[in-house]
């Protein structure tokens, strides 16, 4: 499949960098921009560590591990072992090959390159076509804002295990940056054609995005559909605490809570057969909905709702929508 | 075996480093001071790596990997595989266990620790009663000058296998440091019964410590006899480039170029028996002899060695040599 124009998409880690998998296989590399998160990083035992950009990256590559979800396949552990011998913090599992990446990435950065330029060398190491483009070069870094206080990303969902209900989420940095220049470049294309939010955390995944200042704006300028891939099928998320923030925050749930969260930013959702029955009542709020299987297993899985997708989103036309 | 007053050891990576675990299983933890050669540490991947320490460490620890000779027993690496496929640095070999104490160090350092401290913190950590004091906290790094020019010390040492004829050795930052704060406390004890040199590289594990201001005259001022286990054995090193640097820089080999280079240093110098010869040529040269079986294979070889050692040492008194 080709597309017309260009694609934007917006990614998280795990869900996002699934779908963003499917696109890449029917995209050409200059046909897509795909955009990741880096609210997630965190410097950790001196070390620069992007989670999302890391899942999708070993996502693309086909080296991530499909049981646990997270990492690299066949990974081993023996420095985490070795490091909680020698009285080091070890709430945060890194494992021996991922490792490398971190130590790779830090040294590179400490040596002036921009994030930017660390994925891209990285990536093209892996031998992987298309780009993967961190939102921003700055460092901004989400905040969880709990009842028993403010938690940076990771303390809050790994070292806490999103135990402690949110009261907020703040972006920390995001007013000091501006977009990668690859991501600009992208937002001022005359020819983009959808943009995609891929199944990925509404609040801890494509908010960080938004609050880069002027792309918000500059996706509604954009005379291009805006379509999410919801990532809670049948009330749930199959993974982290995307339910939990969406009814704690926002006080909705399943897919309608999605679609109030993106009220205002999507033309179209993509919802699991499962929530087809949410359908009409999206539909009369004005989103339009497209119901199709959105657990994705197999890389048939991934390329299929990303064909879905594109075919969802170019039949859309947003100004239409936006008269309607 | 007690010794009646306080010994201090010099040592540099694998050959000190047995004699080192002989001394600590002969004397308590209060009448050693275990002086750590810090000339090879460099920094690689944005990580502070001191060999010397780690070797010694590791072999305290009963951690080291025997068959290898160097890093740590049951190593795997995993980390430099995944490395070279992102197109990293990967001529220095890091384990994937080993790599724990860099990441730990370098985040300690950078937090503000010192060297000393953090080697005090680890080595508890991994249960060691006896300290193991780097030789300054002050960065001093070798760089041995080639014919084909200066190489930092793990260049010349590991990416060129000591392949290029040196033509000196000089020790960069030696001159602004001062011995650690253990290292100054021994030195100025009015105890010290023996100063022990482990047998490790003249040039490479010892000189370091003696470049240290202040260091080489304090030795000369204590009370306290010196004796040097030789490195070379059969006119070779067991391990490393000891004896192509003393031919290459001193013109000399096998036991007499030891003793020539410690001249003025040693009052006493134990050799192995296959060097058994040479104990005459010494002694007219006015060093004590002592011949022992000197190859450490088992840990009783290492504690045989030292006790040996320490039984020679005490067994000199340094003022009636110096009248000699």
């Amino acid at each position: 499949m080709t597309s017309a124009g260009h694609v934007i998409a917006l990614c998280g880690g795990v869900g996002g960098a699934k779908l963003a998998f499917g696109l890449t296989r029917l995209l050409d590399p200059e046909g897509l921009s795909l955009i990741v998160n880096t609210g997630d990083d965190f410097e950790h035992l001196g070390l620069t560590i992007c989670p999302d950009l890391d899942t999708v990256t070993y996502t693309l590559a086909g080296l991530a591990d499909r049981e646990r979800g997270w990492g690299l396949a066949g990974e081993t552990w023996n420095f985490m072992a070795q490091l909680r011998k020698l009285g080091g913090e070890h709430w945060f599992n890194l494992g021996d090959k991922d490792l490398a990446l971190h130590v790779e990435r830090t040294q590179r950065l400490a040596a002036g390159q921009s994030l930017s330029q660390v994925t891209a060398g990285v990536t093209a190491a892996l031998g992987l076509r298309h780009a993967i483009v961190p939102m921003s070069d700055q460092p901004v870094r989400t905040i969880v804002d709990t009842i028993d206080g403010p938690l940076p990303f990771q303390h809050y969902f790994v070292r806490e295990q999103c135990r402690p209900v949110a009261r907020g989420i703040s972006f920390a940095g995001a007013e000091q940056s501006v977009p990668s220049p690859a991501f600009t470049a992208a937002l001022g294309r005359q020819d983009v054609a959808a943009v995609i939010i891929c199944p990925s955390n509404p609040y801890l995944s494509i908010d960080p995005i938004l609050a880069i200042p002027g792309v918000a704006d500059a996706l509604a300028r954009l005379d291009a559909p805006v379509v999410a891939v919801s990532p809670i099928i049948g009330g749930r998320a199959l993974k982290g605490p995307a339910a939990k923030l969406l009814a704690e925050l926002g006080g909705l749930s399943g897919v309608t809570a999605v679609a109030a969260h993106y009220a205002g930013l999507v033309d179209g959702l993509v919802i699991d057969e499962s929530d087809a029955c949410e359908a009409d009542r999206l539909r009369e709020t004005g989103i339009a909905a497209l119901v199709a299987p959105s657990v994705m297993t197999s890389d048939d899985d991934r390329i299929r709702l990303a064909r879905d997708t594109l075919a969802f989103a170019t039949g859309l036309t947003r100004r239409e929508l936006r008269r309607a």
